[in-house]
């Protein structure tokens, strides 16, 4: 089986919708194992998450965008990651991610920025979306890829919008095919 | 008087219209002149073009988001003031940018960013759009900053919209936010 | 009197001798009244602290780079800025930055990035260092601006060198220099 | 066998040092047939340049970092990528990077930056040099990756330095091995 894991932070619920559409493209590959591991309002994770994590042939980073970047809690997550960074513990695996923040695009290129620096000091070798964009005049947030994340996912949750209506469908179906994508690609690695 | 220097390349028109709304901002600054220099196809400004540059008090960037960064011109010209780089001939001048891409969100942050690391080469004081998101569900592209540029102004021209139709109404009282922003910081910073 | 506060974390204290030094330099500008706001090892400061953020004409961000970007204390300040964010409260307030981390080079680029980002969020204008780079083959550590950080200042202290023997004097005389320009910046801009 | 192309800029011929370093590495990888593409001073490849890339299991991406990014003859060759773009013929080929300057740090960051934008446009898989950093105090510019580049390599070469001279027997020995370990990695990829 290959392991694909996702590592995510959720304020208000809305990342964690995302992750769970990025989980379920993931598990509908064939010989795929998927396992969530939320970061808690402390920054923090289980020991049997870190195992996880170890485990994992696919790590997928996830976050909301706050004032321009990963959550902190997300932060003091990839700060404690500097022990498996110190025996490159992490090397050679897959590497991916995906943020929401409630702007249409703000600084959301940013913290996918920051999740790929994390993994190039990991050693690890980075999938994007491999999707292109839904940018003509037709297309509408239901589109896939319609916020044109190529590095990563990014969604839009709006500022008053409740975990039950957004993201999008469109966002969270790109979602899903960022989980198929990483996981055809682990097979492949493999 | 203060003067407001906008340099920019624009491949079909559209970003000409974002250059133009950022001028009539600055414009109406009382005590402002304002000049607008076109990158030509091949990267070039003539001579008097770089003399507007020199005699500046604030210079604009603005270029399409070309595979994920600023067009070509646009950074031949940027290699081009290295001239200017030299005796840091540009050092304490304002500086601020603005992209047009067709997608929503896309790598138009890798573009401002780009500006912005130029200018702090050239011993620029960097000037962003200091305005808040239209983030609201109730929010269009009618209004201003739907896009949610902090650092420079964003805008959207579908890859089907003709130049007449685009960017948005709101898009372009963005841009002329951003222009009046930059000529009253200027006639401060005097 | 202007003016600037720094607002800073330091995980072993090397990031504290910048932050000295840039407190030194713009103390050195006569009219200015320089405040030291170190974030605690659990990412808080007081309420005095905020308060005075509140009150500066400019804030100057420092921190470590750990694991591609600030350290988790400082994010978590950053994120608790979202509170004058909202009224936007340090609009118009000039910002800078430094960075400290054990490698030659690295990532610190991407941390002066972020805080870069940060400041466009809070409408903030952005003054870097507005140095050039000491890179002949005579130069040396010893020399201002060895690093060559533009944005920002970036220093070294390698992975096994005690608080007492580093960052380099050139590092620390480059820290000055940047507190001295921003001091000046600030009363300029008033 | 597996197929390695180096795509690359350079203006004074210290970059032609490092991607010949790379492609050194690769070729030492047994099943690898490597090829150089220069970008000439206009920013052109030939058209049997552009079959090699598309024939490529793997693209290394190569240039001086000027002004804060890529040299614009990169930029070009970037911007004329979008034909491969628009029909993603460049999807799932792995990407690499590397960039010289003559500062100590800079902005080589941002150009190796760039590369992975590029890349994600292109649905390609991003290889870093997954080498530690040489950061002790005891290390110089003899050691492998003193520079302490994650993402790709960052080479210095001197601003007097001639080509003969730079970059330092430690950043062509960094070169080579991530010529090799983008080799490796296409042949796990396949």
């Amino acid at each position: 089986m290959s392991k694909v894991a996702i590592v995510y932070f959720s304020g208000y619920g809305h990342t964690v919708k995302v992750a769970e559409s990025v989980a379920a493209g993931a598990a509908g590959v064939a010989g795929t194992e998927v396992s969530l591991h939320r970061i808690d309002a402390e920054g923090q994770l289980s020991d049997a998450d870190w195992q996880s994590l170890q485990a994992a042939d696919a790590i997928i980073y996830g976050s909301p965008t706050y004032m321009g970047g990963p959550a902190w809690q997300f932060k003091k997550f990839a700060d404690a990651s500097s022990k498996p960074w110190f025996s490159q513990a992490w090397k050679d695996k897959l590497a991916a991610g995906f943020t929401n923040s409630a702007s249409t695009n703000g600084d959301k290129y940013a913290t996918i920025n920051y999740f790929w620096t994390l993994s190039q000091q990991h050693g690890q070798v980075w999938v994007g979306t491999g999707l292109m964009p839904s940018n003509a005049k037709a297309h509408s947030p239901a589109d896939v890829n319609w916020t044109a994340g190529f590095g990563g996912v990014m969604t839009i949750s709006r500022s008053d919008a409740s975990v039950e209506e957004s993201p999008s469908t469109g966002d969270l179906k790109t979602s899903a095919l960022l989980g198929e994508r990483v996981a055809k690609a682990a097979i492949r690695w493999a």
